[in-house]
C-alpha cells in the first residue's frame, strides 16, 4: 500500500507557520519562440515541440534525475495519480494534442509540464510557507531552461502567454492555506472578501467558496503584468499573513471552548477509526477536524504525518493504484475505510 | 461507578425473542376498601394509608427481602434513580401526599407502589417476552396482598380504579420493544397504525410516535374492562408477534445491505468510544445501532451486557449517583462521555 515515491513535498506538513499553511507552489508560465501557441497549434507542430523539449532538456532531467512522462503513452489511472500529486494540472491531463510533463519522482519538489495551455509550466512546491525559497528554486530552474530553450518575450510585455492574464511575469504563486476555524465560526467569507480586495484569489482546493471541502484553500496572485516578481511576492505574502492572523485569532477564540474542539476531533477520529464505508469528502473533512484537534494540542495522536499519508494515499487514483486496478466509487469507498484503519491502527 | 445492585430485570437482555423484545411488565391497578380514592384523599387519610399498607405488608417485605422507601424521605436524586430503574413511576415521585414504594432491589423484578394514582400499583418485570410468566407472578403477588388488605372491589365492574380506563381487571401488560429497522425504513407509523388499529396502545419509551428516542417502543393493552386477564394477555400476545415479525422481516431487508447495517453500527461504536460529550438522546441513539449491528452479526464486540450497563448507568440520575452529587446537564454529558469510554475499553 506504500507508494513508491516518499510523501510529497506538497503534503509534507513540515515548513514555516505549518499550523496554517500546507504548502507554497510558484508556477511560470513560458512560451517557446518559434512555435505556435496554443490556440493555433497543430498536431505536428505539438508532436515537434515535445521532442524538441524532452531532447533539448535531456541532460537537465538526468542531472536532477527526473523523470520523462509522454503524456499520451499513460493510462488515465495513472494521469489521475500525477494530479493528485499535483505535478500536473487536469488540463495537462485531458489535453488533445500531444503533451508531457517532466518531473521529481523523488519527492514532487517540482514538474516541467509541456504543451499545457502554454507551451512550458514550471511548477515548485515547498512545504510551509516558503514563498521566497520557492520563487528561488523556480526563477533558477527558469533560467537554466532559458538558456536551453528561447522564450517568447516582448520587451513591452515580458513573457507572453496563450492568455494575457498570465503575461508579464507569468508567475503565479499559491499558497494552500488551512482554515478551519474561520470555517466553523463563518467568518470565512468576510476574510475570504478582505483578501480578494487585496487583488488575491481565494479558492477551495476541493469544491468552491465557504463550501471549500477539508477547510482548505489555495490564496494566489491575480496580477501577473506591471508588477516586478518581487512586488507579486510582497503583497501575497502580506495577504497571506492577514488571513493567518484571522485564522489563529479564531482558534484561540475556539480554545475558550477547548471541550467542543476535542469532542469534534476525537469524534472525528472515531469515524475514522471505524467507519466501514468512507467517501473521500467525508475523509477530508474528518481530517481537517482532526489536523486542527492536533495544532491546537486537545489531543496528541494520531501522528499529522499520518494524517498527511491517509490524506495522500486515500485519493482515488491513489486507492486504485494501490489496488492496480480501476474501481467504482462505491469500492473505493470499502478500500478507503479499510486503508485509513490500517494506518490508524 | 457500579451500582451497588445487579442490572435491573427490564434491562436483563436475555429472554424469550430478545432479538426484538427488552421486557415484558405487568402492572396491576389496586384501591383499598375504606380510603377515599386519590380525587378526594387528604393529607391525613394518606398518612394513615401508608402506615396500614407498610405494618401489614411488613412480614411479606421481610420475607421477599424488599425494600421499603417513604418517596417524602428520599431525595431527587434517588427518586430519580428508581424512576430509571422504572421502579417507581414519574408520577410517585412528584406527588404532594405521602407515598411510597416496596421494591425488590437486588434485582428490580418488582415493586408496589403506594398511594399513586391508585392507593397500590404493583408491577412485576420480565426480561423477554415473558407475559405469561409475570402475569403469573403478578397474580400471585396479588392474591398474598388481598389475603393482607381488603380491595375495593365491584361484582358488576372488577377493581374499582381511580381514573376508569383501568377498572375492571387493573390489569396493563407493556412490552418495551426495540423496532430500529422499522424506524429506519420509515416503516414505523403504517407498523404502529396496525397495532392500534388492534386496541393496543403504542409510545415511546422516551420522546414520542416516530420520534422515540433509541427506537424503542413500550406496547400495551387499553382495554382493562370487559376482557378476562386470559384475553388480554392473548390478544396483546398477538398484535406484539404481529410487529416482531414485522420488524424481522425489515431486518433481513437491511442484510440485503450488510454494509449499511455494518458502517452505521461501526460509526456508532467509533462515536461512543471517542466522543468528550455525549447526551442522553445521542447515547442512546447510538446504542440502538450498536445493539442491531450485533443482534445482526455484523460485529462481534462490544458485549450485549456492556450496552446494558452503558445504557442504565448513563442515565442522568444514575450518573449523578456515581459521583454522590447533583450536576449540571453539561457536566453530565462530560462525565457519560467519560464512563462510556471506560465501559468499553
Amino acid at each position: 500500500m506504500t507508494p513508491e515515491h516518499e510523501i510529497d513535498e506538497w503534503l509534507r506538513g513540515a515548513g514555516p507557520e505549518e499550523d496554517t499553511v500546507v504548502c507554497t507552489r510558484v508556477r511560470l508560465a513560458r512560451n517557446l519562440d518559434g512555435f505556435s501557441f496554443s490556440a493555433t497549434q497543430s498536431e505536428d507542430e505539438a508532436v515537434t515541440l515535445l521532442a524538441t523539449v524532452r531532447r533539448t532538456l535531456s541532460s537537465l532531467a538526468e542531472e536532477l534525475s527526473w523523470t520523462w512522462v509522454d503524456i499520451g503513452d499513460v493510462s488515465e489511472l495513472d494521469r489521475q495519480v500525477l494530479i493528485e500529486r499535483h505535478l500536473i494540472s487536469r488540463e495537462l491531463s485531458e489535453g488533445h494534442r500531444s503533451r508531457g510533463v517532466l518531473y521529481d519522482d523523488s519527492d514532487g519538489r517540482a514538474s516541467v509540464m509541456v504543451n499545457e495551455e502554454d507551451h512550458l509550466r514550471l511548477q515548485v512546491f515547498r512545504s510551509g510557507l516558503r514563498m521566497e525559497e520557492a520563487w528561488e528554486v523556480a526563477d533558477e530552474l527558469d533560467d537554466r531552461i532559458a538558456s536551453l530553450l528561447p522564450y517568447a518575450f516582448s520587451n513591452k510585455f515580458g513573457y507572453l502567454t496563450s492568455c494575457p492574464t498570465n503575461t508579464g511575469t507569468g508567475l503565479r504563486i499559491s499558497v494552500l492555506v488551512h482554515l478551519p476555524a474561520l470555517v466553523t465560526s463563518k467568518e470565512i467569507s468576510k476574510a475570504t472578501n478582505a483578501i480578494q480586495e487585496m487583488n488575491m484569489v481565494v479558492r477551495g482546493l476541493y469544491g468552491e467558496g465557504s463550501h471549500a471541502i477539508g477547510d482548505l484553500f489555495q490564496i494566489s496572485n491575480q496580477r501577473t503584468l506591471g508588477e516586478s516578481e518581487e512586488e507579486i511576492l510582497r503583497s501575497l505574502h502580506s495577504a497571506v499573513l492577514r488571513l493567518l492572523d484571522w485564522e489563529r485569532k479564531q482558534r484561540r477564540e475556539f480554545l475558550q471552548n477547548r471541550l467542543f474542539v476535542e469532542d469534534r476531533a476525537y469524534r472525528a477520529l472515531g469515524t475514522l477509526e471505524r467507519a466501514r464505508t468512507l467517501s473521500s469528502e467525508e475523509t477530508i473533512s474528518l481530517l481537517s477536524a482532526l489536523r486542527l484537534g492536533r495544532i491546537l494540542g486537545v489531543m496528541h495522536e494520531p501522528s499529522l504525518e499520518s494524517l498527511n499519508q491517509i490524506f495522500l494515499l486515500t485519493q482515488p487514483a491513489h486507492l486504485q493504484q494501490s489496488v492496480g486496478r480501476e474501481l467504482p466509487p462505491s469500492d473505493r469507498d470499502l478500500l478507503r475505510a479499510e486503508m485509513v484503519r490500517r494506518i490508524l491502527s
